[in-house]
């Protein structure tokens, strides 16, 4: 279970992939894939989240890093780069670090 | 406590607004009251996570309703339009509805 909350001690990473309809799958996919082979096992990964809109137009991957060092250095790793190359040959990332400023709830 | 589950039966609004840094703490707090004094007694409201990026460039909102049916009423509701007028002059919105496509945590 992934958890949003104000007093998780993460970091959080939204990256919002901008992609044509019939590609959507396919970037779907490759994120798996990327998560499931290499961002899980590298250091200070603690959850990735993708999703896929309902209008076919983007991906978002939202993450949680346990520090920005953390996510700066996987973003160096030449394994996670690997898999980034296809990637961008289908989709443009818009990414940003994020902190949780409010949750609201239903009560 | 927010979670983000595939099995959840929930409709995922991502909403990710592009601001100045000189306005990004004026936006959450817009978004905040909106949330707070509307959004939440709306029907089918389930979540709402608001987020600052580190960089000040954007501010998101990561949001659960309980159908798509119930976010589009929200969405003419005339008490949540008047809440939205102030967001869209120092902001812009890219929002999309979304389903969670898979969920990765460290095991």
């Amino acid at each position: 279970m992934v958890i949003i909350s104000e007093e998780n001690k993460v970091v959080t990473l939204i990256n919002v992939f901008t992609v044509e309809p019939e590609n959507q799958q396919k970037l779907v996919e490759l994120l798996v894939e990327a998560t499931e082979k290499t961002m899980k096992n590298v250091s200070g990964f603690v959850s990735a989240n993708i999703h896929k809109s309902l209008d076919g137009e983007r991906v978002v991957n939202y993450a949680q890093w346990r520090s920005r060092e953390d996510f700066e250095a996987m973003v160096k790793n030449p394994e996670a780069q690997k898999h980034m190359k296809p990637i961008a040959q289908i989709a443009k990332a818009d990414f940003h670090l994020y902190e949780v400023a409010d949750t609201f709830e239903l009560s």
